[in-house]
């Protein structure tokens, strides 16, 4: 499934073998190597397959389900089957919970159904359900300002729009009523929430996704409805008269149990002990089959390591994909990896994560400490030709570098064109048919670029002083 | 709701009263009335208030449900509000059937959930489900074709992809599979039938549509996958081994029972008894709310009559809004309808119908006899200016009309752009949001154009022979 080995011609290996000691931190011949690495990538390199094949053999893969199970056993057989030097996994413990049915249906003044999910770890209804009023709120703020008499007893429903945005950056001001709202709600005395999907797309998809659950002493059922359904509950709310909505929700939440972060090694030749981390997260939200969040990112990292490992030497440092577990759930496997190697954080040079779909990838931001900007800028003549801009410092290189970023670590961030990400973010739409071959293959030219060059360059990273 | 009514200036009341003897069928006073409703309403129609609220008070009304009978209810007061002449119903009778839940899983060799829905008036499966092996085919051909022993015990799988046309066109050539799969599958031993479904969208959502079920012996369950969802199948079959799906689906056919053409009359002035039919159907499949299919055409014929009602004066024969019942399940309210009126067909002028969506009016088909084209040319003159090309005489009018002009009725069609028609068609995400203002006010202009002309005309259409 897989192209032919690649090979350098003559001259470049004779490069590669020369230390020419510089003033800058990449060397000619270190970017004449990641030159030849980036028009391969470009013409050659087959992301697509992994991610076919991650979707098809495997599908959804929430935290600590068979089918993260069987993530598992197929992110340790690919990596090894395409030539890391070591592959392993690391045990997390992450909180289970199974998705029941979720029915909802107005059922006065106008009785129909309605399209929701629950949102992540939601309890379920009494049996028999519950039928109560709806009670709107243009936004979060808004139902944690109300007084509680406005909302006992009632649905909450959070109708707080969207905007769609190349940078995702639409997510943030709508993102509360998912994972604030149900405490909200709960402490409050409401029946239930519901919130209008936080997405950007106008069809019949709910979007489901984590929200705050600890310390909240009597949760109630928290649903997202899709945006036609928010609509309706919006249009049938205008005329005036009380709108009653009747809910049966099932959810199951089991014992705690174990994932795994897996990961793969391209051992460095010279400092192996020094290390570069290339992150995508392995676990998916349920309902669909993780293509884009984050079996694009899976295939990305996978593949530019893959390439690094076929150049006739090692790079100078370790190159280590970690595919974390638990992501969705709140960066599990990334904060429980920085625990288990608090004392070696000081040998990860850098870190970055491919998380954000399957778009082209228009930025390059980095976290860095000052006086390392020439190596983003010596990277960036070799990403320009890639269609990417120079962005700003403050990367957090992706959601699970984000944890070891607030350790001081340096990070790279390739950030892609997120335009039409959150139309199929958490849903059951997330499947392999949103991907494009050829957008991956210019991700895989970026990321193969950036990762050899902060293996192989001279000198280090430093630390990004952090901020309290 | 609704804009102010419609008033004519003094010179166009006096031209209405002008009787030209015209060579043509339309006089130039017909036309100058026609060319003022037509731009009034461009500016100020408004169908679109029309199926929101179909949608939003009613939603999903398939043919002998407590929606339909909603629907009826709603469409006879919504007439009555509109300023018709008469409003009644005619009783039919159809068959009915609940959907209920389908479930289907991969269990061999990549277990993981699929997306599928019932087709119309599927069986269900045996409690506890049923497993089995999949046989794929590349169409409804193949798999008539094929041996009973291929297909015993099996689930017939029809991967058969539907073309993106504005003309609809490529609905024929994959259809085949959803009408008459489940008989072949049946047929042959079948233990189901699966098809990809006959649709245009790479969405998470199966289209449900109508079968053939009539003296099928021992019917089997019919469900369609959605597209991800056949590429799935068909990417787990290209890898070789046996792919088993397990399937719990649970409908249930109930007795038959009763459902109504509502209809709303603008009464003629001079020759009542002559009638001119538009019409829309008025029940919708279960999942979405039928606002594509067919609450914009509902709209769109409702709003058109009202204008004309709005004159200040009748015209010379009567306009018939017929909302036809129990169209999705095959053409039961029309076949009824011309059933129950045969010996006054030939009062019937003309017929025509809006069912294919929300899109833009582009082409202006007829069934006519030959010697009356020049009506059609004198229409045209007013079409054209909406962006309409004149198109074929092969028209049927509409699915309803198809069966009034098997008997020789003349027909209009004034063809929408279907390009995006079947991305939504006969699934959940068929809803309000899909349709767009501006385009509804474009199809009343084009709809009361044709009607008002059609009804106002010198002399009658004829019959058109009918092909044997």
């Amino acid at each position: 499934m897989f192209r032919p080995l690649l090979t350098l011609t003559g001259g470049l290996i004779a490069a590669l073998a020369v230390t020419a000691a510089q003033a800058k931190p990449l060397s000619p011949e270190d970017l004449s190597v990641a030159e030849v690495l980036r028009d391969r990538a470009l013409e050659s390199s087959d992301a697509y397959s992994i991610v076919e094949s991650l979707t098809v053999e495997v599908g959804p893969r929430p935290a600590g389900s068979e089918g993260d199970r069987r993530a598992v056993a197929w992110a340790q057989q690919k990596m090894k089957a395409l030539g890391f030097d070591r592959v392993y996994t690391e045990q997390i413990e992450v909180p289970r919970w199974n998705r029941g049915h979720a029915h909802a249906r107005v059922v006065a003044p106008f009785p129909q159904p309605l399209v929701v999910t629950s949102l992540g770890y939601s309890v379920g209804t009494p049996q028999g359900g519950i039928t109560a009023e709806i009670v709107e709120f243009a936004d979060v703020e808004a139902l944690i300002k109300a007084p509680a008499r406005k909302v006992k007893g009632k649905i909450a429903f959070i109708n707080k729009r969207m905007e769609r945005a190349r940078t995702g950056e639409g997510y943030g001001p709508a993102v509360g009523g998912r994972s604030k709202g149900m405490r909200a709600a709960a402490e409050k005395g409401a029946a239930a929430l519901m919130i209008r999907s936080v997405g950007t797309d106008s069809d019949r998809f709910a979007h489901t996704g984590m929200m705050s659950i600890d310390g909240v002493e009597n949760p109630v059922p928290a649903l997202a409805l899709s945006a036609p359904d928010a609509n309706l509950l919006e249009a049938m709310l205008k005329r005036g008269k009380p709108v009653e909505v009747q809910l049966d929700v099932h959810n199951q939440r089991l014992e705690d149990g174990p994932s795994f972060n897996v990961i793969g090694e391209i051992t460095g030749r010279e400092k192996p002990q020094e290390v570069m981390i290339i992150g995508a997260h392995l676990d998916s939200w349920d309902e669909g089959t993780g293509a884009l969040d984050d079996g694009a990112g899976v295939a990305v990292v996978m593949e530019a390591a893959r390439m690094i490992a076929e150049l006739p030497q090692r790079p100078r440092r370790t190159l280590r994909v970690v595919l974390f577990g638990a992501e969705e759930i709140g960066l599990v496997g990334a904060k429980q990896y920085v625990d288990a190697h608090r004392s070696e954080l000081d040998n990860i040079v850098a870190v970055s994560e491919s998380d954000f779909g399957a778009g082209k990838i228009w930025r390059f931001d980095t976290r860095l400490p000052e006086n390392k900007f020439d190596i983003a800028d010596q990277m960036m003549q070799l990403l320009a030709p890639l269609g990417i801009e120079r962005g700003n410092n403050k990367s957090s290189g992706g959601p699970d570098s984000s944890v070891f970023v607030a350790q001081g670590v340096p990070a790279f961030g390739l950030y892609q064109d997120g335009s039409d990400y959150f139309d199929y973010h958490h849903t059951p739409n997330d499947t392999l048919d949103k991907v494009d071959a050829d957008t991956l293959k210019q991700n895989v030219a970026a990321w193969v670029v950036m990762s050899f060059l902060a293996v192989e360059m001279e000198g280090d990273l430093g630390r990004v002083p952090t901020e309290h």
